[in-house]
């Protein structure tokens, strides 16, 4: 059991460092040697990768089955463009790199708390949608509000309601770029109203996960002191 | 039964179409063809808009009752603008426009959640209504004290505290558009205090109404429970 | 009863009126006739407000105690700087109008649900201040790290600890004015640590109050139906 | 036992004044006159807290655990740097400086509040390290994203992935310095649909833990309680 755990964190640990030298690649101005170690390094991770689907897919009573389900899948596919692109030329590959994103997801095999992660969601599911339509609908009223009022004072920024929208998720979010902003008395008292109804609901739903959570945590403890009396 | 289901859904295919080529007219350069799409399209829900009011007004059991209802009102709204401008020149026709937007609230028809959402929002109130004074009274006395801060230093931007007051509106709802900021060292620390104290208050509401929603929900249980006994 | 009521919301008007007045007042380019007739309204207000003060001081059982009570000593306040600056010339009027803004308070005498609030303050004290000084200390530790991160790269911005004071209180508030940020890669990663852990506690003090406020209100429900038992 | 009092209230004045001092010495054009005061007052502190040191370890009952306790270590920190650094040549200060804000800790020593932060800590401590994972990885999948919406356009900006995970941390903590900022159709809808789901994740920290210190609260309550009764 405890040769299984330290393959775990193993793996675990490859998943992080792939991302990483996903990442690296990135960057601009690298020196020759630099793009070959990542290369080379982004080869043995792939192999052990390989090594790891196909024990997997040997190891399951079910071979059929956990090649289509979802952890199969994301081993797949963790490997697959790797192979896929090994004799096609440099310029196709570019897309397919971000395909090895979905290594990321190999980590959630070893996450339980993910567990009482998705029965939050699920308890606070219906709230969830309807705040989430509600929010749709407010920052559609407050782009066409804020068109109205800002089109003709800046017909460059506010150019169109799509382009409002733009504003309206910044605003509402509160993350305020700073790269488009209303300048008209009309406009700015506009944007007081709107942030005074939207701020109450755009927030709201970070309260419904974390007081679901504390629901399932709750529920689980119950769960726990029925079995054990 | 499957019938009128397969109509509302229809219908609110149809709402939602009718708002995004709402926006879409907005878009500057719009070439003629596309323009004049729009333009048919528009007829097109206007038609079948109308069509619906005209059923549910003969197939309501009480039609005065039903035309002066919110549902009843709504549906003349989202149809009425189109027919009053048919024959008006094209200026007048830009204000009326706003009026589509009305359509939105025929999506709330089809809503159940949103009954619950009323309920929270029921519950909170008088909470609700305290907090927006309080955040009024804030912003106020926030406004005169930057003024006095920072008028000396930025004459053109806090030129009044009208003017003070967007910036407070932008940064006690933690959005800092970044075109208003104290750069005195007076109004930097007044603006801490004002954040310290400002903050927990301004984000409140949010709190509020999201432990209503848990309320409701679980009157709603209790409920259904005490009727299931 | 009925007359007093309308006293009431006619002196609350009044307020609302003055403190409007007041921001009107340093709006710039003010015509001399706007000017004089915010004069004339503040000469009538002042006069309404003496005599409620007077009738006030009259009625009451105990004068003495009234004229030293906190709403006592808010209208006497809200009159003295006029008669006071009656006879002196103008420059030294500027800093007697704010005690003008102190008539808001004359608002509180109002609300019943401030109470609420109150309590609601009492209910989470503890925690609010044991919250504001680690607010305090995160932004202390902040200031100083990003001044040891930054101070090279931008000596100008961020020149002393009290200097990175200011950023670390846009940033953690996330305001995010944007007129002072890091450049360098220290620095923004210290900015992430910062936020991580800094944005979980900076946000606590909202959902305190409102679970206090919850908690208030469920208190107040179980005493009623205690009383009505 | 009231002399311990006023004892405990003068060390944690001086260490507040040893802070302020320590942020002063950073400020630009300090005169020679005020850096020799601080100075003095630096080597003054810095006397007191040895003597405090000392009584501390005669004081106690078991002199090695507490020279290796926490507080003991910290009393240490909080002196050494300045012996240490008596004799060496002023560059290599500079650093050891840095050592003087762990005297902040000192601090803790006094607070019993803390105990009960640290209790809620405890009690959210899984869903803390579950949402601090999470977030990491929202950050780094919007880093990633953006990158592919942005590089085109922006190439100096939005230059790499880590260039980009400083969009998404400024973003997602709705901070929004302004100085980095999507400009492309497809960006900014992504930056939108990040938004959405990012910030009811990255909020939610501060949920659990003020609803953890209500639970606290209410454990202690009930113990006590239990006790009397």
């Amino acid at each position: 059991m405890k040769g299984k755990k330290i393959f775990d964190i193993f793996i675990q640990i490859l998943i992080v460092i792939s991302l990483i030298s996903f990442s690296m690649e990135t960057l601009p101005n690298l020196s020759p040697l630099f793009t070959k170690i990542l290369n080379i390094l982004e080869f043995i991770i792939v192999m052990i990768f390989t090594l790891e689907y196909i024990v997997r897919v040997i190891t399951s009573k079910n071979k059929i089955k956990f090649i289509f389900s979802f952890f199969g899948l994301i081993d797949l596919i963790a490997i697959l463009p790797f192979y896929l692109t090994m004799n096609i030329d440099l310029r196709a590959v570019r897309t397919f790199r971000l395909f090895r994103l979905f290594r990321m997801f190999k980590l959630l095999r070893y996450s339980k708390a993910i567990e009482r992660f998705k029965n939050a969601f699920y308890v606070a599911k219906e709230e969830l949608i309807l705040f989430f339509i509600i929010t749709i609908m407010i920052l559609f009223v407050s782009s066409v509000g804020i068109y109205y009022f800002e089109y003709q004072a800046q017909p460059d920024t506010f150019s169109s309601v799509f382009h409002s929208l733009w504003w309206a998720v910044a605003t509402l979010t509160t993350v305020g770029y700073g790269d488009i902003a209303p300048i008209t008395v009309g406009g700015k008292i506009f944007t007081f109203i709107v942030l005074m109804v939207g701020l109450g609901v755009v927030a709201v739903p970070a309260g419904l996960i974390s007081s679901a959570l504390s629901k399932v945590r709750f529920d689980e403890n119950n769960n726990k002191e029925e079995i054990n009396e």
